[in-house]
C-alpha cells in the first residue's frame, strides 16, 4: 500500500506541474497568438506591412529610428483619402446647395461669372472650377455669419444631404481601412492631424465625429474673420474674403503654422498632397508618406492614373506624381488589391 | 483577580481602540494637510483663490459646470504676463540686434523709415513704433531664411543676450507663480496654449524648453511662408512679408483659427489682450479672466494704471482696460501683493 501511494503521489505531482506549464504556456503565448489584426480590412501586402513596420520602428525605444510620442505626427488629407470624393468633394456639393439658396438674394449672380455658370451647370460646373473661381464661390457661400452659425449649417447639412450613387450620408463614405489605420495610429502615440484643401471650419464640422480628431487637429483652408460686438456680445464672424488655401505647398505651409513639427507619416491621393508627401518623407530618420489610387471602378472610383478619366478630374492627379511616388518610394495604396473592405457597412 | 483582569483587558480594549481610531484619523486628515499648495509663490489673496475656486468646479464630476478634459484650454498672453517685457519686449531686442547686424548689407536704410530712426534710436525708438512701423521691422528681420534656420538664429540669440536691469536671460524673466499657475492648470487636464502678440515661430524657440508648450500649442503672429526647393531639398522660406498679427482681435481669431475652442481661462496683461479675455468669459459656465497688473517697481516695474509711466509704454494699457475688468469680473493680478516670489531665482 504504502509504494502504492508513493508512486500514486508522484504521478499526481507529475500532472500537476504538466497541467501547471501548460496553462503557464497558454497563458503567456496566447496575447501574442491571438495578438488583433490592427488592419483587419487590409489585405496583407506591401502597404499593409509598410505601415505596421514603420510603425514597429519609429516605437521601439531600441531602434535608432526611434522617435518620442510628442514627436509623433501623423497628417492625413481627406477628400479621396479619408472619404469619398468623386465626382466632386463634398464641400463643392455643399457650396452648390448653399450658392442656390442664397441665389435670390443675389440677382447680380445671373450675369456675374463664376456663379453665373455653376447656377446653370450644377455639380459638373462647379466640378470645372478653377481654384481661384472655387475662390471666388467658397468665399460668397462660406461667409456672412458667425462661426458658431457657420459650423450648426454644414452639420445640418451633412446630416441630411446624400451621396449620388451611394445614397448615405457622405460622413458614411469614410474609408474604412484608413480609420483603422488612423486609430492604429494613434494607440502608439501619434496625433493624427486632418490636413485639408478644403475649408478648416467645415472639416471641424465632421471630424470630431467620424474621426475623432479634435478641432485643433484640422488644419484647412480659412476665410478671413472679423472680430466684432453683435448685441453685446462678442462675436467671430466670416468675411467672404480667402484667408489661406491648405492645398499643394499650401499643406507643408499649413503643417508648419499650424504644428511646427514635420509629420513622420503621411497619407494623400491627389497632386494637392504632393508636397505634404515630400515635405514628410524629406524629413530625416524612418519617414513614410502614402497615396491612395483609386483603382476599384466597382467599389468605389477608377480615375487619375488608374482610370480611363482624365486628369482634370477633381482629385486625380497627373502620372507624374506616380512616378514621384516610385522615386521617392512612396507607397502606393491600390484600393482595389488593398483593401479587403472599403466601407463600414459593406 | 478576576474583576481587576476584567477591568485591565477593558482598559487595554480601550486603549487599542483609541490607538487605532487616531491613527485613522491621522491617516485619513494626513494627506489633505499636507496636500502641497499648488501655488506655493502666491499669496492668499483673492486672485489665487479665484484660480484655486475655478479649477476646482470646472473638474468636478458632480458640479453642473464640469467641463470635460478635451475642452479645458487655457490661454497664456507672453510678454508681460508670463516674462518680464519691461522697458521693451524681448522680441524688439531681438530684431534691434538683427537689424544692425543686417545693416551693412541694406545702406538704403540710412534714409528709410522706420529703418532710419530705429537704427539711431536704438530701444528707445523701438519702443516707440506704431502697430505698421513694427510691421516693417519684423519682416526685414526675421525673414529671408528657412524656418529652422529663423528658429536657430532665435534659439542662439536668446542663449546669449542679457536683461538690462536684471543682467540675465530672458529667458531667466519668467514670473514664477505663472508657472505654477500653468503647470497646476495642466495637472488639471488643461492643455495650455501661449497665446502672443509677438512671432509664432520666436515663441516656438523657447516655449518647449522654459514652459513645457509645444510648438502647436503657441500661437503668434506669423510671416508669409515660401515652400521651395533648395538642394534639391523642399524647404519653408520666410517671407518679408506679413502673414497674421495675432494680437487684440488677432488674439480671439487666432485662438480660433488654431484652437477651434473657446478658452475657459485666459490671462492677460495689456490692452492686446482684451479681446481674448473677452471672448474668453463671454462664453457659457464657468470662464476665468485674469489681468496681472504691474505694480511693483522694485522686484519688477510699475506701468499702465499701476505706474507713472505713460499708457503708450510697451505693454502698458489705459484705464479703461481697468474699468472692464471691474465691469466683466476679471480677476486682477498684483504682482507686489499677489505674488510671493517673482523670479525662481529670488
Amino acid at each position: 500500500m504504502k509504494r502504492q501511494t508513493v508512486k500514486h503521489s508522484h504521478r499526481k505531482i507529475f500532472t500537476f506541474w504538466m497541467l501547471f506549464w501548460s496553462i503557464c504556456l497558454i497563458v503567456l503565448t496566447a496575447p501574442a497568438a491571438a495578438a488583433p489584426d490592427p488592419l483587419p480590412s487590409w489585405n496583407d501586402g506591401a502597404a499593409k506591412q509598410a505601415i505596421i513596420e514603420f510603425v514597429q520602428t519609429v516605437t521601439d525605444p531600441s531602434s535608432p529610428q526611434y522617435v518620442e510620442p510628442w514627436d509623433r505626427i501623423a497628417t492625413f488629407d481627406n477628400d479621396g483619402t479619408m472619404w469619398v470624393s468623386h465626382p466632386v468633394y463634398t464641400e463643392f456639393v455643399f457650396a452648390l446647395d448653399r450658392l442656390r439658396a442664397l441665389a435670390p438674394q443675389h440677382p447680380e449672380w445671373k450675369n456675374q461669372m463664376p456663379f453665373k455658370k455653376v447656377l446653370s451647370g450644377g455639380i459638373k460646373a462647379m466640378a470645372e472650377l478653377s481654384d481661384e473661381e472655387w475662390g471666388h464661390v467658397y468665399s460668397a457661400t462660406h461667409s456672412g455669419m458667425t462661426i458658431a452659425a457657420f459650423l450648426n449649417l454644414a452639420r445640418d447639412w451633412l446630416a441630411t444631404a446624400k451621396h449620388p450613387r451611394y445614397q448615405r450620408s457622405y460622413t458614411d463614405l469614410v474609408y474604412l481601412p484608413m480609420l483603422e489605420a488612423m486609430k492604429y495610429l494613434r494607440a502608439h502615440g501619434f496625433t493624427t492631424y486632418i490636413v485639408t484643401g478644403g475649408g478648416q471650419e467645415f472639416g471641424r464640422a465632421y471630424a470630431g465625429r467620424i474621426y475623432g480628431v479634435p478641432p485643433e487637429q484640422v488644419v484647412g483652408s480659412s476665410l478671413g474673420t472679423k472680430y466684432e460686438y453683435r448685441d453685446g456680445q462678442p462675436a467671430l464672424w466670416r468675411l467672404p474674403r480667402v484667408f489661406f488655401i491648405d492645398d499643394h505647398a499650401g499643406k507643408a505651409i499649413g503643417i508648419n503654422l499650424f504644428i511646427g513639427k514635420r509629420p513622420h507619416i503621411a497619407f494623400g491621393n491627389s497632386n494637392g498632397d504632393r508636397e505634404m508627401l515630400e515635405w514628410t518623407t524629406a524629413g530625416g530618420g524612418t519617414r513614410l508618406g502614402l497615396l491612395v489610387l483609386h483603382d476599384d471602378p466597382i467599389r468605389e472610383y477608377a480615375y487619375g492614373p488608374a482610370g480611363g478619366l482624365p486628369d482634370t478630374t477633381v482629385g486625380a492627379f497627373p502620372p507624374s506624381l506616380l512616378d514621384e511616388a516610385k522615386k521617392r518610394g512612396w507607397v502606393v495604396i491600390s484600393m482595389k488589391k488593398d483593401w479587403r473592405k472599403i466601407f463600414t457597412w459593406e
